[in-house]
């Protein structure tokens, strides 16, 4: 086994689940042991206190004229129940079949210490970076790094950049190098609707009040059209046209064809915003989206109950150039403009965060897709992604500088599930991705 | 205290909460006690087995050319949780204010012994009574009537009678004699809509498959257009049109009124069918009525699923002369008709009751009226209910003959509720109603 394989194995031993105070000096001691790695390779570390987890940041000497580099990763990783599902214990890692089982293989210890160990290679076979290097490594990103935004606030002279490079994101398929240029936001609510002061016989009164459960279903079908498009005045208008090379670079993406899509969701049949594809429905389109409704009686059998009460939560995934604040107000309007009869709405403006998107034909851009290109021998696809990782946009606002997704995660690298896993040979690749990178993005 | 009033009180001590196993043999009990009281009046008995609770059926000596009168009530009761909230023991029955306070109280052991007792009087006073008279009592009218219809269907020729008459539904007000002449009926069914194999991830999926929570409030919203009507094919056609003298009485009758419906609600407006008063929506008109529906994430805070599957539970009140197995054929073919795309929709039926009629102008209506005026000494109101109690059809029907309901109970007497109560002003006067009515229906 290589020292870098070992080194990845024992950083994968600590349980550091950001989320569960029984692991609080597992987090802790990862925290450490990445401390003590970065100190032996030469270069200088900060452990920072926060109100929960500590951040690492480590810095070669920096020089005047070189580029500043930002390299952002999270050493915490996610639960691991259902525990009982597991080929191999989480925290006992393994390598089987070129593959390293075990939690935080992949998300995020398997990518971010490919870029450690990038740099230690380079300092180790070159004496020194081509670039200033930052390394800003988390321990709370599986709970929303709720202190990073603030910590890098109150650093930010120290912390400025040129660039920043984040590998926490998805390749489309194995060996197809993977520049990541956009994200979702996001914009959350929860309606409560209210009607009869409580509970009624849908007999004795049902026909004379209204009923929530159905103005409920009323507003949640108010959200779009019968063809599929949103239907809240104004979603659209702040959205980034797609271009024309995005369109047909993503026609040829593997994975999101049709037959790709039926088979990895399941659904009877695929269904979304008239004239778009798969991908360009999930990676450049808003969406508006119900995570739960509820309402009166929902167990066995009937029960004939008129509901004083209904729920629903929605949540918005948005795009370039969509801001949530604004979204969150125009389907405020709308949720308002169509309160059903005899009801009362109630909306709670929940979390948000911005859609991000760097242009992948920039310098820096280009340089990405260079790293990439000779760190697996191929062209890189050029994406956006459909989930939403705020922190990447906020730091590229913070910073008013670039950032770059190199993800190295496969589609079956179950994150966030049992039997996490992560290719060795993507590992590898990530070591030689950072080296590519730090040279390319010096040019 | 009087007999009767003794009576009572030994009547409703039993717990006979036909659903709580453990009361078994209290329901049993009381069932005894019954056939006791009847016999000593003087009436023949018989206590039926069925599979759960006994049935309980007296008649005194028939004679031929007199008229055959059946009277029904359930000597069961509703459970009494949350029993804290009960002002004195609800199996301790008290007489406090002019009320008698008790589980049964007016539901249904204080309406139908008004009947026995005034049965008992006649006798008493006259030596025999004017008509063939049948007391049919049940034990499980309070789950549901299984085993009533079977029983009634096996001693049909036994049971045979011109006219039934019920004391189990409601006087709209204190002092103001009431005859029931409808009721609704139902149709229920459960609704599930399946999408994904499995939860999605909202962003990573969102906008590419249909959402079943969406497409299931899409559906219950289908249900009605905006102004309330319900919007499925040929709902209506069977609907049998509101008279002049129903809408005329119904505009006067007693806690009907827009200010006494918001009251009793609590709703913050009332709402319904256009060109209907609340009584007619109540009592005339069928209803689409949604009482449960549930999809993803109903807890705190947010969850960004996209969710696999969603439910939703539907009952619609239906009036004469709607069929509810018609009414649900028609309910299928709109849910398939508005099943949206990217989903599919399963349609599960539930039970259902036809509902009740019986002309209030024919002779034995009138019967009923004048029996109701003598009683109270106050012109009866002629309402319908806008709940359902399918065995009242079902006997209508089984034995071809009217249906007289003789409501008893008031809206403040918290049937099903803690602090069930019931007037001694009201059992003195179903007593005396008893007593009329038979006298009347013998003309």
């Amino acid at each position: 086994m290589t020292k870098q394989l070992e080194d990845l194995l024992s950083f994968l031993r600590f349980a550091s689940v950001s989320t569960d105070s029984d692991h609080t000096s597992d987090v802790r001691d990862c925290a450490e042991w990445l401390i003590k790695k970065l100190e032996h390779m030469g270069l200088d570390t900060e452990l920072h206190e926060t109100p929960q987890h500590p951040i690492v940041v480590a810095r070669n000497k920096h020089v005047a004229g070189k580029k500043t580099c930002l390299i952002y990763g999270h050493y915490d990783v996610q639960p691991v129940d259902p525990v009982e599902l597991w080929d191999s214990p989480p925290f006992e890692p393994e390598i089987r079949d070129g593959r390293i089982w075990g939690r935080g293989s992949t998300d995020n210890k398997g990518q971010m210490l490919a870029h450690v160990l990038g740099v230690e290679q380079t300092l180790e076979e070159e004496g020194e970076l081509p670039v200033n290097l930052i390394f800003l490594f988390e321990g709370e990103e599986e709970i929303g790094s709720p202190n990073l935004v603030p910590f890098i606030e109150k650093h930010k002279a120290e912390l400025q950049c040129d660039v920043i490079a984040v590998s926490d994101t998805g390749m489309v398929s194995k060996g197809v190098p993977t520049l990541g240029y956009g994200l979702r936001g996001i914009a959350c609510c929860e309606v409560t609707v209210k009607g009869p002061a409580g509970d009624l016989h849908s007999g004795v009164y049902g026909g004379a009040v209204a009923n929530p459960a159905t103005a409920v279903a009323r507003l949640v079908a108010s959200l779009h059209d019968s063809e599929g498009n949103v239907a809240i005045e104004g979603f659209y208008d702040e959205v980034r046209p797609l271009e024309d090379w995005e369109r047909n670079m993503w026609a040829e993406v593997p994975g999101m064809s049709e037959q790709d899509m039926l088979a990895v969701t399941g659904s009877p049949a695929l269904f979304g915003e008239p004239g778009y594809s798969s991908a360009e429905r999930l990676w450049a389109r808003p969406t508006a989206e119900v995570n739960g409704i509820g309402s009166g009686y929902q167990g066995e059998g009937s029960k004939t109950v008129l509901p004083a009460e209904a729920m629903a939560k929605f949540s918005f995934r948005l795009v370039p150039d969509q801001d949530p604040k604004d979204i969150m107000k125009k389907v405020q309007a709308h949720l308002e403009k169509h309160c059903p009869e005899g009801v009362t709405v109630e909306v709670e403006v929940g979390h948000d965060g911005k859609p991000f998107y760097a242009d992948p034909h920039s310098k820096n851009g280009k340089a990405g897709q260079e790293a990439l290109r000779q760190a697996f021998g191929k062209e890189p696809v050029l994406i956006r992604e459909g989930g939403s990782i705020p922190i990447i946009q906020d730091m590229k606002e913070i910073f008013g500088v670039e950032a770059l997704m190199l993800g190295l995660a496969l589609p079956d690298c179950q994150i966030h599930a049992p039997n996490e896993n992560y290719y060795v040979e993507n590992f590898e690749a990530g070591i030689r991705l950072n080296r590519a990178l730090l040279k390319e993005l010096a040019k």
